[in-house]
């Protein structure tokens, strides 16, 4: 047993090759039994276990810098970094994070969460290095996935111009998070395979034999040409790869000779997700990440599946049902076709969606491209990606005031994925831009009305917004209905306190007016369903004659539903009311159970009840 | 005399080719009579008279759709398309715009403003066409400069994959707006010119001669993988160049030629900034733009410099005099040095300068990769580009409370350059974000004491943003003091009205008050310094006892600094209090004269006396 005595990289120095392999095997049935039994990604920790051996074995972390982009695939490392006694307390209140963080490990130099930030961090630790005249190694390890961003691009670019020394490892599996989408990362896995490649190659080494020392030369570089690294090189890397990177033997003498290469150097490893588990490696895309316990032997969840559809659900069946009549409909992700439900429409409609890989920017402006041109395209990105493309929303879709319409899944609090993941800024940052409606269903019976009501507006761009997992339980319309834009719906009638609520908060205004009543307060509840345009109609009236506020939001107060609310006030100029803003405070949310988040943000039916108790 | 007598596109299909040349001799010189006189984008126009020529010719505008990347070298694309006569217009209210827009012409098939979009854009376009069976052509034009920026890989890749017939020009002039930086840049640029490059060519045309048949067809596959265009193979494009953009007959038989190919295709052309026009042949940085008036011989501007400093002035040196002091400090731009004034930084401090190229996202990043390394970054981005980086500002720097220091230039309303340009969203959407400082200066010399601030606050992010153009006219500190964080200042005290004031804005309501004294009403000016954290200990009770409240600000109401003050007196329970919200409303503002476009926004010292009187 080695696992048990790994308590920091250090203890690594001492083992042998076979030492480390069998470390290897014992992480792979670590992480197997904790994961089987708590949620969290998975497939892609099962196919890094070699490189974070070989890289905490042969680089002096945390001296020196390992970048892990976005962190998914980091659980190895944390297991190697004194992590291990506190790895069954991933991703759940007052345990170790699921991502990267700065604030948990010396060793997660910097955090993530979002794809293709390594290189460009990496460039900045490797410049500021130079600066001060340190000697660290500082190294970047992104997936194939991740290089799909633009950023990833951007960074590269940048490093190859400027030349500090770092090394990037392309941790290359083939996928994303599903099958990796992009003509770049299809010609490369082509042209490793393809019988001409091997046989150019070939012929290359016979002209070798054949040829005069200058053509020999020339030879050369066709050779260097033919390359899987070119394009890496054309960004002034030097290349290394293909290599096997769940084989330990590969590993550690490549990184031990790439170790101490000036500039920047490029390495490509080919590792296989879900390495080690046979049910994980036949459906990667399945084991992605895990939702729950689930049968060792058969790889099969033991978690019931819940009786009510999940919002994605709802989301996804209301779209196809509505594309069935209407042609224009077609659909629009970046590299989630399975997390946003656009999987099931593309199955229906394969030639009507489009998935344009880890890369939120492009997807939006092609969807403007699409609307411009008269389609009805729906960009479904989770709340916390469509953060990367906030200027093309702005830029591409609203100036120019195009009807793409935004279904953003993961709104609100998401729980276990914690603060890089939370989808809390959306209702703040959609609703300053002008031409944008913007709206939030209480419940997966108005979800989809609200599809159909994006798809009937034609008016510009619109968004809706809705949680991560399971709807209410709500019995679902079988005819959908557009609702009113900008209209509001009061759901209770009380006379001593107004209750505004947005979204999946509206269920807990409902559950605190109950509360309320039997103290003897009666409050009236609104939901809001639209932050913009407010329906100012309604509220205003309202929250004058009852001149108690409330208003609660599963986003930022600042800049929220509920500073809306104000503004609608004072712009009618409506004095005398008092209100209060409940939503998640100033501040980024640790991971954690939901429920017990909104507890700890005062942002659920008891905090509603006690402001109001204040209040009244 | 042709260019008089060419109304539309259709009009150029009757020329020959010697009349073509001689209508792009014409254009030049009316693009000279024209921006000698008006500000405007100068050198790109002049490299792309044949472009636009030769693309109107050939292809059939406005059914086949052209997308020119960004829209600052587009004007001769506007003279060919009925905007001739309107072009002396061009950026001054109520005339044409400088970039481009739908809303002006069916010609401009995809606004833009911001770079990088076009690839994007033309793959949605050419997507929604192969949808509905239409037959039309999609060429985005894409220079150089744009191509750094991520989201153009972003759209390569996905358009390799699709394989929509498309074509995108790369409008290569080795510069994008100062020089173009980057690796891969770099690469094309030496490798075409390089005598290594010519002679492995030649030597493979050679080989050609002396080899069997299949040496041949490896031969010929050698000689395709030596050309520039690898990478864009890589991306699954089919490559020709790289061509002489500037020779007309050149550009006609080859996009006649490639007209009809299918799938997506690159063209890579060369062309000259300021082509045409010696003085900016010799400055094409200088002559990227110009501001005013210049005297045709010597090409120097007959504007006066103005005897008041600018702000991009007052930052660069502010900057330039406190990094003597402390060797941490570098600055970051993302392909605006001369704009941001770190060219002048750079001069001083050549090591610590670092341009990113046209790639926001990563500039933010890698800034907070240098702040983890206890480097003091001043990431210098205007505020209307800082939005391509929302994602990197909160998820790399904010959730790790990096002290990366935002310096953004061109906030609030930038005049000519338009609703792409203006810089009046940045205070709504900084302020949501937990961990940042936000701070704006009334006049240069405040802009002094906040660079000052900004770099001795360690305690996580801080922005301040300034706008375009001259300072106030103030005398200038020698000595500079950093500012209390949050803290704000009493300029005025009155008992009738409170003015809260923000950037800009102070001195509009400085004067404001002093009118409305005449008016017999007297106003407390507060001059705010931070959005966030706000002064609310100053801010309420002045509130609360004047109880008439005016805020204003140059950027967006919606969610901006009047929101977070309604949002203060909402928490602090301050009922009784009216309030005006000043600032820009809910839609895009367009382009035109600075002053006259705040009036038209209520947001000028006139608005602020005119809310005091209804208000008192």
């Amino acid at each position: 047993m080695f696992l048990e005595k790994i308590n920091s990289p250090a203890d690594l120095k001492t083992l042998e090759i076979d030492e480390l392999k069998a470390l290897a095997e014992e992480m792979r049935a670590y992480l197997l039994e904790v994961l089987s039994e708590h949620p969290g990604h998975f497939a892609p920790n099962f196919g890094t276990i070699e490189l974070a051996i070989a890289l905490h074995t042969i680089y002096d972390t945390p001296r020196d810098k390992l970048i892990w982009d976005i962190g998914h695939q980091a659980y190895p490392h944390k297991l190697l970094t004194g992590r291990r006694e506190a790895f069954p307390t991933i991703r759940q209140s007052g345990g170790i994070s699921g991502f990267l963080s700065r604030a948990e490990s010396e060793y997660d130099v910097f955090g993530a969460g979002h794809s293709s930030t390594s290189i460009a961090a990496a460039l900045g630790i490797a410049t500021a290095r130079d600066l001060i005249n340190e000697t660290y190694k500082v190294v970047a390890i992104i997936g194939d996935g991740g290089l799909t961003g633009g950023m990833a691009f951007e960074a590269l670019n940048a490093a190859g111009d400027f030349r500090n020394d770092m090394l990037v490892i392309l941790n290359d599996n083939n996928m994303s998070i599903s099958a990796t989408v992009g003509a770049f990362s299809k010609h490369f896995h082509k042209v490793t395979s393809s019988p001409q490649y091997n046989f150019l190659r070939s012929s290359v080494k016979e002209f070798m034999n054949m040829i005069s020392e200058d053509a020999k030369q020339i030879a050369r570089k066709i050779e260097a040409s033919l390359k899987v690294g070119t394009l890496f090189e054309e960004f002034g890397f030097r290349y290394f790869g293909p290599l096997d990177g769940n084989d330990l033997e590969a590993l550690i003498p490549v990184l031990t000779g790439i170790r101490n290469l000036t500039g920047p150097i490029l390495l490509h490893v080919v590792t296989e997700k879900g390495r080690g588990y046979a049910p994980a490696e036949a459906d990667p895309v399945g084991f992605y990440s895990v939702s729950g316990p689930f049968n060792l032997e058969t790889g099969k969840t033991t978690k019931p599946k819940p009786a009510t559809p999940s919002y994605t659900e709802v989301f996804s069946q209301t779209v196809i049902a509505l594309a069935k009549r209407d042609t224009r409909i077609v659909g629009v992700t970046a590299a989630m076709p399975g997390g946003t439900g656009l999987d099931k429409f593309a199955e229906v409609f394969p030639s009507r969606c489009f998935d344009i890989g880890l890369a939120e920017q492009c997807a939006v402006t092609f969807a403007g491209g699409l609307a411009a041109q008269g389609m009805r395209p729906i960009a479904a990105i989770y709340s916390t990606f469509l953060q990367r493309s906030y200027d093309q929303v702005l830029h591409d879709v609203c100036i120019q005031n195009l009807p793409v319409i935004f279904a953003l899944d993961r709104a609100g609090l998401v729980g276990a994925d914690g603060p890089t993941h939370h989808g809390v800024f959306d209702l703040a940052y959609l609703r300053s831009l002008p031409n944008m409606v913007v709206m939030a269903p209480k419940d997966e019976n108005e979800l989809q009305s609200m599809v159909k009501t994006a798809l009937v507006y034609e008016g510009g761009p619109i968004a809706f917004r809705y949680p991560r997992g399971t709807g209410v339980g709500v019995k679902m319309a079988l005819e959908l209905q557009p609702l009113p834009i900008g209209k509001s719906e009061i759901l209770r009638e009380g006379e001593d306190v107004l209750v505004l609520a947005i979204g999946n908060r509206v269920y807990p205004a409902l559950e605190a007016a109950q509360t309320l009543a039997d103290s003897g307060i009666s409050a009236t509840v609104i939901n809001a369903r639209f932050v913009k345009p407010l329906d100012t109609e309604t509220i205003v009236p309202l929250a004058e004659s009852i001149g108690k506020v409330i208003t609660i939001e599963d986003g930022v107060v600042m800049g929220g539903f509920g500073s809306a609310v104000l503004e609608a006030l004072a712009a009618a100029d409506v004095t005398n009311v008092q209100v209060t803003n409940l939503g998640i405070p100033d501040e980024f949310i640790e991971h954690g159970d939901v429920q017990h988040l909104y507890a700890l943000c005062q942002c659920d039916a008891n905090a509603i009840a006690r402001a109001a108790k204040m209040m009244v």
